[in-house]
């Protein structure tokens, strides 16, 4: 059965109710005194809001862009498309709240496919307390998913302006894998089961890194941001904001056994500049630093500093100490390719 | 010069600085202790809530599927992507607040096509006090423009669902302008200068109804929802989702007398069935309809009633008597077409 025998009605009834009788996990407006009050199916939904800070941010995925469904299965792609914003609420010291789904299909989208999707979409909205409270179903001759995700914090959010001189630079875990995982896929390159399932996991499901965030944000931690389009890119970007430069050592970014093992001549571009990560890169001065580093998970590193200096400049010493300075918005869309 | 050789930066600096400078209109939130703490260019927008009902909705239009560029500007084009959205916030009986746009758009795209559809967009978004607060921006082989719009109300929000029978049916304006425009630009159907402005008009620049919405709700209203797919079809859900039936007299929709004029024999179907009007279709006992009336702007009509009788089922009277049932679900954007 395809979206265009169901129909734009069955089809949003159906989605419907599977995103209200499964909805479960944490509710991470409670504690805010933000309650829902209407739910998906009218005009807008709505809730009570108590005094907070709310967070508010859209990611969007087109497919032969964004994913291939070669590359990624529905269900995976219905995660990494709620991941990516959930990520970008991390990264703010937020909890992800409610989300509105729109999907842009073609007539002959499989209802099963959907129906994938979005267990996918609940799968990690209920393991991180995101409601599904809307959306919008549109026709398009490509896939596409935009979701517009809310938030609630406490205190002020971490921003990419404040990053300050003196500031240590550090990541909150492993980095290159998912670049790595979709080459894998891609180039079909040989590699041990292990290796192979690590790689391919990390690309299709991507852990957005909320309690990072709130450690990182209790700690006193005020300059962060997610990074997605490859830490090289996004730490320009971060220093572009903050006006400042930064100095980054090739060697002490963290980078899995199992990514090294399979791309031993190229794990280290693939760090830099690989992309949809999804660990958190922050800022802050050393005494700070130094407490926040001890309550992070494996793979959480300090990996440079940040400079004064040209703004967005970065650059990275190799083992040899060697410096090169990094090719500037490496990922752009629309140019180039 | 075209998106492609600006660069996704390029545009999305030149869009955030339209955005950010040249905002203003009234600010909404401030009497909700409502204020903006993180304006685009951070991983998400914060602002601080105070306690109210905040109201969240998203819509999509695509190339092709909803508009073409021949019939809709790329100014009206920006008016109209925000003003269904902000539909659907005076529907609830809210005041539009924050915004995120994301545009869909092939390499080839004009840099100043964008420069016009973010002047339409700050024309309205000014207009009503919506302030963008970010966005996304992905390549895509089709044109397409989402936006999540916030809003916020106090008291209770208007809903589809709670419609009785006994329950005076009724439209805040004129219907069948939007549809008649476009078969108007479609068809090269002749008409006087008059006309052709105003029909245009109707199609590119619908004006969303908040201050109906607003009178509305002080009123006491508690039913209501915007008119996007055709009055036969939006209000068969309304009495769907209320478990009600309706009767409507085809003579007292408010049809404008220049529909009349260019579309002597369609002027009624296109004002039942013809989709796009944005004017709130409401429902309230007939003490309150009484009250409300006399408030309510030119073209404001009470057009029937609500009924018992099989969930969502519409009939129309016609001028003779003869009653007909409305077909259900005319507007679907994936079976049939």
């Amino acid at each position: 059965m395809q979206v265009k025998d169901l129909g734009e009605f069955g089809v949003i009834d159906r989605l419907n109710n599977m995103v209200i009788q499964r909805r479960a996990g944490p509710d991470n407006g409670a504690a805010f005194d933000f309650h829902l009050l209407v739910d998906t199916g009218d005009d807008t939904a709505a809730w009570h809001t108590g005094p907070a800070t709310q967070l508010f941010t859209t990611d969007t995925v087109v497919e032969g862009v964004h994913f291939t469904r070669q590359t990624t299965p529905w269900k995976d792609l219905g995660w990494k498309s709620l991941a990516v914003n959930i990520s970008d609420i991390a990264a703010m010291g937020g909890l992800p709240l409610y989300a509105l789904v729109t999907l842009g299909l073609p007539p002959e989208t499989e209802i099963a496919d959907l129906d994938e999707l979005y267990r996918g979409m609940l799968e990690i909205g209920n393991k991180y307390g995101v409601g599904i409270v809307g959306g919008d179903l549109v026709r398009s001759p490509v896939v596409f998913i935009t979701v517009a995700l809310t938030g609630v914090q406490r205190g002020g959010s971490m921003l990419r302006t404040t990053a300050r001189p003196g500031d240590v630079l550090a990541v909150t875990g492993y980095l290159g894998g998912s670049s790595g995982g979709l080459r894998l896929m891609q180039e079909q390159v040989k590699a041990s089961p292990e290796a192979t399932r690590y790689l391919r996991k990390v690309h299709r499901r991507p852990v957005p890194d909320v309690a990072a965030g709130q450690i990182l944000m209790e700690a006193g931690v005020v300059t962060a941001m997610d990074i997605s389009d490859g830490l090289s890119d996004d730490l320009s970007k971060l220093c572009l904001a903050s006006g400042v430069s930064a100095r980054i050592f090739a060697d002490r970014i963290p980078k899995h056994s199992l990514l090294k093992e399979v791309f031993p001549d190229h794990y280290l571009d693939l760090a830099l500049n690989g992309g949809e990560d999804y660990k958190l890169l922050f800022t802050a001065p050393p005494a700070v630093m130094e407490r926040v580093m001890t309550q992070l998970p494996e793979g959480a590193s300090a990996i440079g500093q940040i400079t004064p200096g040209e703004p967005g400049r970065v650059v990275i010493v190799d083992s040899a100490g060697t410096e090169t300075v990094a090719a500037r918005h490496g990922w752009d869309h629309f140019s180039g390719s």
